[in-house]
């Protein structure tokens, strides 16, 4: 099983990459939508409760973990990868950040949590010193698509707002699972190549299960957990992963 | 000392109100961050996080609890009451929703937890079966708040869109603890009269202690504790008590 984890609902638009490079592979998805949103809480909070889901999956038998909030991958990445030495774990930031190194002028947006750890700078800068990196954290983008306010006057204003310092990029990381939903918003505002790193993180499992024989990865049809069930879960839902699901509600912490 | 509780830091646009009101009095405020918004959040969660944050200020010493939370007033304002049969609870609803049964048409907006409980219509409809109740839920609004958008483009559009159905009210009631910091641009919109209904619980509040005089209300600074530091916390924290605080952290759930 790969076990997919995020702090709600947007962590499906990961799951539909993974499912399209991955299709008959089981995946089990954790949501804590009862602590949500991990992008404004602090440090500490995230990587406790980024510990307690991991275990949890690995409990259920996840042989493979799949750190698909931005916030967790910059703020307990690292840390997941020193605790759980011997299981392979895959975050949004390390899919990609290498690949992306080609480029000098940089544009990444995500949450307050991601872009103030700098993770993302520090991966592109390792590889690439010269490259120049603009971030800006969009707090708003996330409670926008949960709206469903996807290209009505308001979100085109606060798209404008938040990008309204981002030119002559050439290309535009949307470091949150949410972002995907305002891609074609978001093209109406700059011209940079937008970058889903969910894309890349999917070929990099499917790539790295091809030459790792020896992990046994059930086939079946994905499950969805959710600590709560807030509102517009199954609207959301739908909107990250193209397809309806059946959540089930458990707050195991 | 009055306990007073809520999701986050919103509730201290209701302390505001309670220090005008009563000055001398020892506050202790408990901000519920490491798990806000309760307002998209299902009702068993935010009953069960009401009642474990009520017992801890209680242990405290707080004789009398505040309920600043509109989503917890609505789904756990009962609730609580009937757990705590002997101590005074006033929450946001019970507070003016007699006070205000007077109109004939009414506004309230508030958090989907509080629009979705019908709490709000219930309490007014017992007093006034004639009253002509139009609500909605305006879920971008606190993160609007939270980011200090108060009067930019996007946060006009933003209440624009959600407010576009609300003609010809006497009264809006602001019935979440954000919308006053945007009651200005609210007016630039729509014709209605505001109603914050914490300036109606802070009287209330008053009245009852000066008829109480067995309820000893110690005298003091406030306390302002909160389950985790989040983005911008004294930043929201300034912007709904008018004035910078000393936060503790700490999470005790």
């Amino acid at each position: 099983m790969i076990g997919v984890f995020d702090s709600g609902v947007g962590g499906l638009s990961v799951v539909k990459e993974i499912v399209r490079a991955l299709p008959q592979n089981k995946i089990i998805y954790f949501g804590d939508t009862a602590r949500l949103p991990y992008g404004t809480k602090g440090a500490d909070f995230v990587k406790k409760y980024s510990l307690k889901i991991t275990e949890w999956l690995l409990n259920r038998g996840a042989k493979i973990i799949v750190v698909a909030c931005h916030t967790s991958s910059a703020q307990a990445g690292d840390f997941l990868k020193t605790e759980f030495q011997t299981i392979p774990i895959f975050d949004m930031i390390t899919s990609c950040a290498k690949e992306l190194s080609y480029c000098k002028n940089i544009g990444i947006i995500g949450t307050p949590g991601t872009i103030k750890s700098r993770a993302w700078e520090k991966h592109i800068l390792s590889n690439n010193p010269e490259a120049n990196i603009k971030t800006k954290a969009c707090p708003l983008f996330v409670p926008l698509v949960e709206e469903g306010w996807v290209d009505n006057k308001a979100s085109k204003e606060i798209v404008k707002e938040y990008l309204k310092d981002f030119n002559e990029l050439e290309i535009l990381i949307l470091a949150c699972t949410h972002y995907p939903v305002l891609e074609k918003t978001i093209k109406q505002i700059i011209g940079a190549e937008i970058v889903d790193p969910a894309e890349y993180l999917a070929k990099k499992l499917k790539t790295y299960l091809e030459n790792n024989h020896d992990i046994e990865i059930k086939k079946g049809k994905p499950e969805f957990f959710f600590s709560d069930e807030p509102y517009n879960l199954k609207k959301i839902a739908k909107l990250c992963l193209n397809r309806e699901i059946k959540p089930k509600i458990i707050d195991p912490f």
